[in-house]
């Protein structure tokens, strides 16, 4: 069956989504956007060459008969009642991260999809869709470094713009880590501190880069996250697991070995949306296979919560210097696998 | 507009092929299909859950009114028929390598399509699509390493069965780097030698492996392809491209890096089939999109022919032990870009 | 001239230190020998075919005429009388670590030794001799990746013996990373806190393994280092140094590169002795060189001063899960390069 | 014992074996020397700071008493009449490659020897000393890799001078991997052959550059080497061999790993001195040692007489293009190990 999709938000992620959806992926078709943007969405439809419904908002488009799926790619304080009305009408929705911009939204969402029955909602975490994250989590589940013990990762990006502040370190960029080391580790968060290192001359007044985000697990893991927003070299994503017996490490992304200029090197891709690229297709995929096959399977509403929850905790921790508990309410068994 | 695919031979590539046109390519479904092994066709259309006619022959499938596109994918020597009719038609073609089994039956391809007047064939040649020799025809054109003057390859299994001969390391192996070489240099082949190290004890008692095969270009440029086909600890693709100012290589796969048993260790692959395969998604969805868009513009009948010339002298020079010339017919026009 | 060495201690390490200096090494020769085991000194000097004088105690040894330079090679609690005893006879001495075991000892020596108004003491910390940690600090102070903001370091040990405690963890192993760091940044410490993460299996009972050491410098770099003493793979020393506009990172062991068994691998050491087997030659020839010209330049009493109170913090901190500040005397303008 | 050194030819060579006897080694010393240019040995006595007796001849040098061993640095064309003249003496003699111009001189000289009885004669090939090599053929022997099939090797250069000739790239260049790879194989070469590839633009009008040479061995190992000595991007040393259970290939000299500029890169060398400056070190170490033991036991006059063969051969091959035996007379029973 081809799901019938609406999109809500037709900007850069929604523009990207739905053209995967046309030319790239199977089973989904796109046929009906909205945009607070008219112009935005009509040029989409032109330049996509869609055969979508142009609806007045999204919640006329989520209410809409042809609609079996939503996809929210707004503005992140727009999510929350989407998504709500989403479940409200018993409707799978793919929201783009955040689910909702404070752990109470998130926690609401939760609650609503409880109360539904069944799960709705895929929050847009795509890199546990990412194949070298995937093949790292396959090496640590097969117990091939034992148990882990420690995560060294750092989180680079080549330079930021001015309105970059220092809180965005968490709730922008190490998000994803917060949620890919919770999936990696299957574990739980328990504590985050944040240490201010030396601060860069290339960083904006304002802002305190690098940051380095210490956080522990349920089970002990300790975490450490070097986020480094303006180290000019390079988008550069680094994640090593120690286990027991043995260290694995996220693999560098493959590129052609060159030896020139006296050097042996291998380019570093500058581009974010250059080094995830390929687990938004395989994240859009799943999410459409899954619903077509009963109910999304991938990063739960649940896990928006945590990552909510964990997010302001790392904000507290850089605000007070402390270490600062990260509390969660109990998880729903709704969402146990 | 979706593109109506029949199907002819649906043995292991073949399913494979409708199996990825059908959940995870876009713009195409397969509408028919047909093979000698009557059960086999059966049994795929149930597996892939196809909405598919099953028909008697080749040539009935290629004839039928509702199938638009031909996909070969029977056994080698059955293709050049299949092909020739599917010209007759007017039909799109995309058949697995080889195009035919002899030069000759690839010459009389080439004149049939010439003939037509416009191109309708492409050939299986999927190593064009890997990412990683992309780019590295990316660095070589760009000039980043000057004129190209020299290529190393390795083209390594980690074994073969009994029935596996010595021309099969040509015809079978070798193959591969035969066209993707040709059109990562832009060049054509003059001569070969081949020359045969110390045999493994691993091969058969029938085989000779390792070999090298040593090919000039039209330019000069001399490539050497150490064919190893017992080398018992993986699938390696190796090639290297030695420039005028500079040296560059074929990424390896990317793989978790360990640290473990007293090694840094990286995986090798040692199944084949997963060394190329997202090339076969990327060379599939380009046929199709080239199709809807007018005509095929991958590998060409004319480069299913080069490769076949280029062959049977390597095949020659196994024998003689001589430097072979390759002898090609004059290139149409029709095939110049 | 040729230097006239006096060793006191034959154990291990001294043992090694004559064989280099005997066979190895240029401009000096073992010509006294001492230790509290008189078979062992006698061994060491029938092994190494020495032509030396056995001596009854490190004292006699020092005041020997024939005595140009002390090797204080015995056990730590030891170290502090000898050294002390060579400065009060205006004699060069090469000191292994630790200089003293307290700090406070450390400072008696560093004292006595701006009494004396001249160097005479270098204390044995190799890894500014490595080839390695040479090549890292000239590309840190090149410039080549500009200020420092960030030390990831990693201290590995494939396993030790129950009798090894927590704190040896900071006094034995940590030691050397106290010490080439503050060479290698040019900076001095001001706090250390240490969080433990999850415990390995692997460890005995009585002992916290891994640790993550978490230090500040005085200049606001921010280093971490893991010491993890079981890590079973092999023994793994990793240092990257994160600049404003780079990063570089210690050159792993050159080993051949292997493909076998499904793996590119190199081998890892396992002997912490090979490590940096190279960079006590290359110690020990630069002491004599040095003192041959003048005196000591080397490691100084005030750097196993500086070490001394940087392990006493982190033994601290250790215990307490503090963030405890690292207060050392006033620096003697006599040690100002 | 220390050695009493003297040594003929004090130039460029010449002076680093001396500053490395004096200051580096142990076991030796120098005390006479001779040039034909006597400013230069004057030079080098004053700035070596030698207490050596200069000589107006190496013949008289040869002959002197005071002198127990000579050491061989003048040019090329003299060796052969100094190392007859040293072996008349009957004393070692170290010779820098080559031991003579023509292999008829390299088998006076092993007629000399054998006729003396006992070893005297060592060919500065350092290769053999390079921990590289050394570990690759630790690997080999140790049947790591299974029985070596294939070695695949190349020797770059960033640039050469207008009077290096096509001849010189086997002469000068590849006559090191002549040496060694008979080392590293134990074995004995019976064909060779030369390809030439497209000429880079970057060579002199009259020099073949790169070029290619194809080895056969007495057990059928193939050998294929890329002399390439204007690749304008550093001097790099390749040498990997393909075993029948897995490949093992030379390390590359260890280096900071750097990430910056969008890539990830590790510096090579351009300038050849420092490549294999450790080996010479360890060469001239193994020779003291071995001289004071009894007689030499590095490469042999037999070794230098099988390498001026096989570069006589392999000169023939790049003028002829043909496939040139390497014929070599019956060894003598005396160079068996
Ligand atoms: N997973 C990832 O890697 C990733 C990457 C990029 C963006 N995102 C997330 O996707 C979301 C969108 O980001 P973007 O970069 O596309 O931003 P954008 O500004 O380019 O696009 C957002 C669009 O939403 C529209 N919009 C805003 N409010 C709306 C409303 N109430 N109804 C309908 N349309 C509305 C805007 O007009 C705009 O066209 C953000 O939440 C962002 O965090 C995730
Ligand atoms: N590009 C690549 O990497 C690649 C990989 C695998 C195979 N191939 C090529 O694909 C072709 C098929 O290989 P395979 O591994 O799938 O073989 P296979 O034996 O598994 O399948 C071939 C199928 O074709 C059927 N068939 C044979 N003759 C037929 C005819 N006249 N009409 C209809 N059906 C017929 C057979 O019954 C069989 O089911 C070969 O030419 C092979 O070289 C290419
Ligand atoms: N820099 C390094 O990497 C490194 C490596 C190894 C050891 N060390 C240091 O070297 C020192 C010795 O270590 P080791 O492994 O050789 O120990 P060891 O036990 O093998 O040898 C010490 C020797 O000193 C002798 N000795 C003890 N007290 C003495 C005294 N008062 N007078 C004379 N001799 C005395 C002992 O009998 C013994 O033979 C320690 O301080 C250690 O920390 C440094
Ligand atoms: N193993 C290696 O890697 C390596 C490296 C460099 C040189 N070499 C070899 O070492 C030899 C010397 O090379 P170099 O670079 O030092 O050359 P050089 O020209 O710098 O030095 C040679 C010296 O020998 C002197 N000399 C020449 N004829 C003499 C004679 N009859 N008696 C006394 N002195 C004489 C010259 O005056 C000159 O000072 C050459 O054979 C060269 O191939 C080997």
């Amino acid at each position: 069956m081809t799901l019938r999709i609406g999109v809500i938000g037709t900007g850069a992620i929604g523009e990207d989504h739905i053209r995967r959806i046309t030319n790239t992926l199977s089973g989904a078709k796109i046929v009906a956007v909205t945009d607070v943007n008219v112009e935005q969405a009509k040029a989409v439809i032109k330049n996509q060459k869609l055969d979508a419904k142009l609806y007045e908002s999204g919640h006329g488009l989520i209410q809409a008969k042809e609609v079996d799926v939503i996809l929210v790619t707004s503005w992140g304080p727009t999510h929350e009642e989407f998504v709500l009305a989403a479940i409200a009408a018993g409707k799978p929705v793919f929201c783009e991260k955040p689910l909702a911009t404070t752990a109470e939204g998130c926690a609401r969402i939760v609650e609503s999809e409880v109360k539904h029955g069944k799960r709705l909602v895929q929050v847009g975490f795509m890199r546990r869709y990412d194949k070298g994250y995937y093949a790292l989590k396959d090496v640590v589940t097969a117990g091939k470094i034992g148990e882990p013990l420690i995560v060294h990762c750092a989180h680079r990006n080549p330079v930021v713009g001015d309105n970059y502040t220092t809180d965005m370190a968490i709730t922008d960029t190490m998000i994803h880590e917060i949620d890919v080391l919770r999936w990696l580790l299957d574990d739980d968060y328990v504590s985050v501190q944040v240490v201010y290192p030396r601060k860069t001359q290339k960083a904006s007044s304002h802002l305190r880069d690098p940051q380095i985000i210490l956080i522990e697990t349920a089970k002990g893991i300790r975490v450490d996250v070097e986020v480094f927003v303006n180290c000019q070299f390079g988008y550069d994503i680094q994640c090593e697991v120690v286990g027991e017996t043995g260290i694995a490490r996220l693999p560098e992304p493959a590129n052609v070995l060159m030896r020139s200029e006296a050097k042996r090197s291998v380019e570093i891709l500058t581009d974010w949306k250059k080094r995830f690229i390929e687990s938004y297709d395989i994240e859009l995929q799943g999410f459409i296979d899954a619903v077509n096959q009963g109910q999304p399977n991938g990063p739960s509403a649940w896990d928006g919560y945590a990552a909510a929850v964990t997010a302001d905790a790392c904000v507290k921790a850089q605000q007070t210097g402390e270490i600062v508990p990260v509390t969660m309410k109990q998880r729903p068994a709704f969402y146990n696998k």
